[in-house]
């Protein structure tokens, strides 16, 4: 539990931090779009997971932790539930997934994100921690997108384009 | 200006964003170090950076931008003023950068951070968006550095490892 003192002077509330991760989510989803089909699926560099997959390991945190968080449910984390063949189905989900995140976010009052919560059944960090955890997550995995990207010889979305 | 219903209900605080921010810079700072001397300054990937290029850049920004959020002084972005020529020149730098960050930004008030102000004559938002990209650039830029030592052949440290 942090304490009174820690938590006096407010950085961020939680209505900017909701729109600060959904236009990083919107930028993402950008990136998805510009690879061609078959390089999401198959292109890697150094032996990484291609985009398709970290675009799926995305998708199987934030909606599925956020309910758990709300619904203080632990469930193990999976991306078994979600096996796509088409960037148009990770599309689809990924705008799904949109609604899911903003619901869910929006029920979790401001003292629960101060509250430990074991994610997942094995991360147990205040909720505030956790779904930083979320967002560097994501970015990590669309630097490597990006990188990605470049190697294809594809120049990326600028990364200040949000909505 | 936000208004006051968006800033009520509190995400974080300033304190726990300066943790969550300097435990990044201490896994990016591991990065720095993993790399071999010469593919610091040398190896990219599709035509990028080398991760030396990137740190300078990061350097550049987060003390020099702190400071002059602070002097309410707009000076332009510059790289110029650090032309390091080893890894040892970066992490030292780094190192100062890191009480200089711990200096300025513990003396932003609560209120600043919901100004806008014009970063480098530049950019002009809301002083806690600015930061915000400070900490997103940096992540977006390590992906880039992970995905280099992937290629190398280098395992890169564990991401949920900050401090």
């Amino acid at each position: 539990m942090t304490t009174t003192a820690t938590i006096t002077k407010q950085f961020i509330s939680t209505a900017q931090l909701l729109e600060h991760w959904q236009g990083h989510r919107n930028l993402t989803r950008r990136v998805i779009e510009m690879f061609p089909e078959k390089d999401l699926f198959e292109f890697s560099v150094g032996g990484m997971r291609p985009f398709a997959k970290l675009a799926v390991e995305l998708i199987s945190i934030a909606g599925p932790a956020l309910k758990g968080i709300v619904e203080s449910q632990i469930e193990e984390f999976s991306e078994e539930a979600f096996q796509p063949k088409t960037k148009e189905e990770i599309l689809s989900k990924w705008d799904e997934e949109t609604e899911v995140i903003n619901h869910y976010f929006n029920q979790i009052s401001e003292d629960r994100f101060q509250e430990t919560f074991n994610l997942f059944g094995q991360y147990e960090f205040p909720v505030y921690q956790n779904i930083l955890y979320f967002i560097d997550n994501e970015l990590h995995h669309r630097g490597q997108g990006f990188t990605y990207l470049r190697a294809l010889g594809i120049e990326p979305p600028f990364f200040w384009e949000r909505f």
